[in-house]
């Protein structure tokens, strides 16, 4: 390492000392390059490669024309609440915020959700209705450590159904899938380590992770699964503890794993002792159900996540973790310590909905109106030059490269303050690729003025 | 340090080194004192103290007649999940999980809630009802990242009535009063941070605490509040981050606050930097509301915590966090990030709750009816040698020191074995001390069958 790479290294350690030492707070604005560089005796150039290192590290956060600012355990700090944010950087968090925070009419082709319309909601009043004239321990009562029995012998079964075998020992309520993700990372992460993400990925799994202190590695999706040499070189590079995907229909790309992707990535987790996360919750999307990670494994070293959020509804927090009995009951412990528990009463409501015979049919006109959705939003962005990397079987979303060299988060601003919020790359993956994609919600995308706004910021940008 | 303590150091720094290393798992045995006495070349008794001490950080985990075992981020491993766990140690998830977990049938005096045959039973049928008419937005969608406003609203006018000034900016929505506290930790702390608590304190607040991986400090709470010079010591010596204590109503010890002690007290966290978090969850069993800390603060240095699990339905989770809007804006981050957001059907349903005419009644005649259970569980008490430390003014629960010598844990234990849950003063506390007190509920104690049980234990353990 050369002399300039000393003085870079020894800038970051004056910085990363100061942030533990609390005399840089969280939210803090660092002393200017210029300032910085004067106080410590080296060039500006020096200063600002240290910062930038930083920045990509997660411990501080460039905010463009107002210099760099001290991360606090997570992002930084905004006042307004109402209406879209235009100041907010876009970071893993940007598309979360800026879809819940969403007027109704705005639009929102980049959120990660159905419309409260495609829901279940007929299924939720009847659901409601009935639990309203349960028992008074359904009513008031804690939950159970694990979670309503009935609702976890219903999901052992479901499980089964799609090949894993989990009894409901090995079955814990959380409030949400999140949730059940962050309890895990919990269980099984210490500040420091590696985990491996798809790339693209959930852009959650990078804000989840950032809060847990840990480093994420993406591993190129393809259009079957994990690239399996890459896959293979981040275990030897990272001795990763964890990778956490989806199964079945990947966010963003709509891929689906084959079987042979699935069984060769298990040998490598086994010989590399990894524990594999895997979050279900697009299951009901799927015609035909891929093959699940956790039915190949037995549930050893495969964590199956899932949730209702996207089928049945997102008002009621209510999802699950199905493991091995012995983690299980250590997970049990984490959410009483961190949460004392899950709610009694969103289980008891999700177990009359989803017991309620009309979801079977309730996801049926899903999927079709889904498809057909689907169908009507390739063809209007491939007419303004939008490719999609790949048309999906099934599921929301279609993960799509923009024209020439446009860039998808100026694109996205430029759509923002339009009224409309995109979903671009670069939240998805840290790849400088991931510039060039959006990601749409076909079914948030049935409306001729997404194109419209998307194709004038497109023009603006050229 | 004599050369036995630097054996010991070295035991010690050798197994952190391991379980670091995660050659010892979470959940392992540790070699026995024996084997690891001779495999390092050290005497038992080195080995013994070294074992100790790193239990006594929470590291390693005794299990009595069974040896050491690697703690996860928290807590042993047990898979039956039915009927009292007699086998489990009893450290601060014990009574949760013994309580939670317990069947219809058992008496629960040590638990922290009211039957539910108490809460507010009819308003939580009435709301579920009317939240079954609501629009499908509220049945389907997500929440914002506060929250319900409406909610935020009334809990903003419901704190201007305590004297806390807080705008519905400055108050987001989490899933309980555990979560807005693991919110707050998560925020601003680092693994290693020392945070106070009361000596004792609610027994959660240290599961919590170890989740964490910060070292938690207890504060002896007097009669009127805490140890003034107790806490000046502790201030000095630990530079803590964080003081986590309750407003109102002291869980364990029903001992209230006074004026002076929070004014002082007050002053004490300005000179220290000192951030505190005021669990306030027995709001509405107080007679006549002592004063807030956040009112006296103005919402600078102390965050402000609360929900309705212990007076509406504890089925139903929500709780809420009041704050600087600054750290708000950062909360709602991480909830996003670790969640994905509080539950939008919870929330409409308790403001249902809330705003229902009958709720001020309800808790007119909770109030009352508890009042009178404590005047009999004191009585009951007293009749058989169990002496309560103070006598509440209000609230559910009484601190009682039991007669001569007797160990709390092993009449827990005893307890147990006949179908009682008793809350050990060991779980609230790491002092000594709290071995000798059991914490009683009075509404959970309204049964001769208790006082019976405990008598037999008692004498016993003579």
């Amino acid at each position: 390492m050369g002399q300039g790479g000393t003085r870079i290294e020894a800038v970051m350690a004056v910085v990363r000392a100061r942030i533990a030492a609390r005399s840089y707070l969280p939210g803090m604005r660092l002393p200017s390059v210029r300032a910085q560089a004067r106080a410590m005796g080296f060039s500006v150039s020096t200063v600002v490669e240290a910062y930038e290192r930083l920045a990509a590290e997660g411990a501080i956060r460039a905010r463009p024309g107002s210099g760099f600012y001290v991360c606090g355990p997570l992002a930084p700090l905004a006042l307004s609440e109402i209406g879209p944010r235009l100041e907010r950087a876009v970071d893993p968090l940007w598309i979360s915020r800026q879809a819940l925070e969403a007027p109704p009419a705005m639009l929102k082709p980049g959120c990660g959700w159905l419309p409260a319309s495609w829901l279940y909601e007929d299924g939720m009043r009847r659901a409601l209705r009935a639990v309203a004239r349960a028992d008074a321990e359904v009513l008031a009562d804690y939950a159970t450590p694990l979670g309503l029995p009935a609702l976890r012998q219903f999901l052992a079964r479901r499980m089964a159904g799609m090949g894993i075998e989990a009894s409901p020992e090995q079955i814990m309520l959380a409030e949400s899938g999140t949730q059940a993700i962050d309890l895990v990372c919990r269980f099984l992460l210490e500040p420091g380590d590696t985990v491996l993400v798809d790339d693209p990925c959930y852009f959650n799994f990078h804000a989840l992770l950032r809060a847990h202190r840990v480093q994420a590695v993406g591993v190129p999706f393809t259009r079957n699964g994990s690239d399996l040499a890459a896959f293979e070189a981040a275990l030897r590079a990272h001795s990763p503890r964890l990778y956490i995907t989806n199964s079945g229909i990947h966010n963003p790309t709509g891929a689906v794993r084959s079987p042979v992707n699935a069984h060769r990535l298990l040998q490598l987790a086994e010989a590399g002792g990894l524990v594999i996360v895997e979050d279900d919750i697009f299951a009901d999307f799927e015609f035909h159900p891929a093959p699940r990670l956790a039915a190949f494994d037995g549930l050893s070293r495969v964590i199956h996540i899932g949730s209702f959020s996207k089928t049945v509804s997102a008002s009621l927090r209510c999802g699950f973790i199905a493991a091995r009995a012995d983690w299980i009951d250590s997970l049990a412990d984490l959410k009483i310590a961190t949460g004392f528990g899950s709610s009694r009463l969103a289980s008891a409501v999700l177990l009359a909905a989803l017991t309620d015979s009309g979801y079977r049919k309730h996801m049926e006109a899903v999927r079709v109106r889904l498809a057909g959705a689907m169908e009507r939003t390739v063809a209007r962005l491939e007419a303004i030059g939008v490719q999609p990397w790949l048309v999906p079987r099934a599921g929301m979303f279609v993960w799509c490269r923009l024209p020439g060299a446009a860039s998808a988060t100026e694109v996205a601003r430029a759509c923002l303050e339009e009224g409309v919020v995109m979903a671009p790359g670069s939240a998805f993956s840290q790849s400088p690729e991931a510039s060039g994609f959006l990601r749409f919600n076909a079914a948030q995308s049935d409306d001729r003025r997404v194109f419209d706004v998307l194709a004038r910021a497109l023009r603006h940008g050229r």
